[in-house]
């Protein structure tokens, strides 16, 4: 497997597709590829069309990588775009369909002004109900925020905690998009967006690119003396309104997709050394430790305030910094958080480097849960 | 295999999501199949967040045909969306991952008043270059024909003999969005749209949904007692800009699907009893019949002036009416190709059943050419 990434940041004077380019150009290399080896390709893009005003991505992008003539195929899945991009190109993989498989994620989004950009990442949510009446995302995991802290406890203080630790990753993370550290003093008094999560519960809106190649690990020798393995993927669904759903505070498709994935690899989710987590908002990434099994249900904000999940913790959660200080260009972001899983099987990830990094988790959620890719990677 | 359509036209009161649902419905009873069967679902949509501001839509559509948990995946490939979710689907069975899995086409295109039309559609093409230059489809095309008109002789007439053809079938077809025949006259007298295209050589702005399901043919029988068999699929790429392209009157992605399609069906394109074509613009279809190796290169258009594509001909092409008079909603196109196919094979075609009909091909081009799918299918 080769990974290759863009910085993430706010970049005007680049184009989306330079940016895809740029992250797959970086992936060839990396992986010791030329782009006539190339026999399938994927593009994860949200909202290209509505932020660029460019649909028909994935040949676009594919052409201008010198990938000609193979299938080229754009996939939109809101925030899972990339984690769902990634699962077709396994699909494709282990049923032996293809050997060579490109995934390239990318979203333009900065060179729109913030209440457009919201006003398209609402179009992920049902537009026709809660979004008609009035809702942002923002609104909707402030309700889900609130529900959690009503049935489990759950404080401002261990929302505060995920921002404050995503924030020290990135800082140590030379292609994230705001590398600044922050306190937990500071995240309380955070400019209040949706009570109870103020902008540093928040993710960015980020320009970025990330590219990943898979090949069957038969082959894997080819590429680089240093492959790693997915243990194994799924990807599920659920309805894309909240008042749809039986209770908000757990998300059906992250259960089911976690579940499968580890049947897949063989291994509990108690195993899991270390993972990259959707933090859309920093009461996403707790839920998604539950979520997954890493706690129980309800344990997810102190497991995070009391350090667990820091660089340093036994089992740290965001290395790169995530959606939260990384930054999070949508359609890139499932495909980085699988480059990000690959730094650190490979013992690449430089000053954020985690010791125990032999096996690792992606967690890719789209809307406010109605697609949810989970992905597991090892050292092969 | 099950396969069900809504009726195409313009539909005011009628939403996507209630149309892809109709279609949904339909093919799940065709298919004697409930929706917890269905082990994974694509939707084939080209452009419904900037046509009905909704986004993130195969777990929109799915779970609206409770269909609950499985990948629900949007494929997104201009024109070829449809033909793409498809491909994709049709991966998936034919490598054994999943048994039951459900493509849904759709598109909800006129509620957005023509200029937006023509504008959301443009997306398809390299907004950057040649739309930005002032181009859109109708023009694009236009150059095209007129290339091919002045290396192949190809005249007006020509074209205009594919409109013919296209209404006449559309006339006997009871789900098609315009049921009237018109004579050479008329086409040629259509009004001008740009030049040499006029009014009737251009496709239609379609509502309108198309579903089908797949499984492996060893199933088959469990589902239906008319089982038709895909024998063969391909999707290939090229560039999106006309003025990347070596030579404007081919399109190199279908001669590579066709090639592989048939490679792959253990057939010749000579042996290909009928076709539905992707004519968005007549001329689309003439090109299309020669790429596919159904005549030599600039032989297409007296081929079709001389009546050998009409249902009586030797090689009927479009008996459903095809995109320019069955309609083209875009998403919903390249399953409605298929949809048609197996009516023809099935021998439930009605009034516009021919009468070798056990061998058919269907081609959906993204686009103007850089996306392109072609499936065969026969009797089983």
């Amino acid at each position: 497997m080769g990974a290759g990434k863009t910085a993430f940041g706010a970049f005007p004077d680049r184009d989306l597709r330079s940016l895809a380019v740029e992250a797959g150009e970086k992936c060839l290399h990396n992986a010791h590829v030329v782009p006539s080896q190339i026999e399938s390709f994927y593009l994860g893009n949200f909202a290209g069309p509505a932020f660029v005003g460019q649909n028909h991505l994935a040949p676009y992008v594919s052409t201008a990588l010198g990938i000609l003539g193979v299938p080229a195929t754009r996939i939109e899945a809101a925030c899972a775009s990339g984690g769902s991009a990634f699962f077709h190109a396994w699909l494709e993989v282990a049923a032996g369909i293809y050997d060579l498989v490109m995934v390239v994620g990318v979203e333009k989004m900065t060179s729109q002004p913030t209440p457009r950009v919201s006003e398209i990442l609402a179009e992920a949510g049902d537009c026709a109900g809660e979004m008609r009446a009035g809702s942002t995302f923002a609104s909707l995991f402030a309700m889900i925020a609130r529900r959690h802290m009503h049935d489990f406890g759950t404080k401002r203080e261990h929302l505060a905690a995920v921002a404050v630790k995503n924030h020290a990753n990135a800082a140590l993370n030379p292609e994230a998009h705001m590398r600044k550290a922050i306190t937990l003093e500071q995240a309380l008094k955070g400019k209040p967006i949706a009570d109870p999560l103020t902008l540093y519960d928040c993710s960015l809106v980020s320009d970025g690119a990330a590219a990943v190649i898979l090949a069957p690990l038969e082959r894997a020798a080819e590429f680089t003396d240093k492959p790693v393995r997915i243990l194994g993927v799924a990807q599920a669904s659920d309805y894309l309104a909240l008042d749809q759903k039986a209770d908000i505070t757990t998300f059906p498709a992250v259960r089911r997709a976690g579940e499968q994935a580890c049947q897949m690899a063989g291994v509990t989710a108690r195993e899991i050394q270390f993972a990259e987590l959707h933090d859309c908002f920093t009461i996403a990434e707790i839920i998604a430790m539950e979520d997954l099994g890493f706690v129980p249900r309800g344990c997810g904000g102190p497991y995070v305030f009391e350090g667990h999940t820091a660089l340093t913790g036994e089992r740290p959660i965001n290395t790169s910094g995530g959606l939260k200080a990384k930054g999070h260009p949508v359609g890139a972001t499932g495909v980085a958080q699988i480059c990000d899983l690959v730094l650190q099987i490979r013992g690449e990830a430089g000053e954020r480097q985690i010791p125990r990094h032999s096996l690792g988790l992606a967690e890719n959620l789209g809307g406010s849960g109605a697609t949810c890719v989970v992905s597991i990677l090892g050292a092969a």
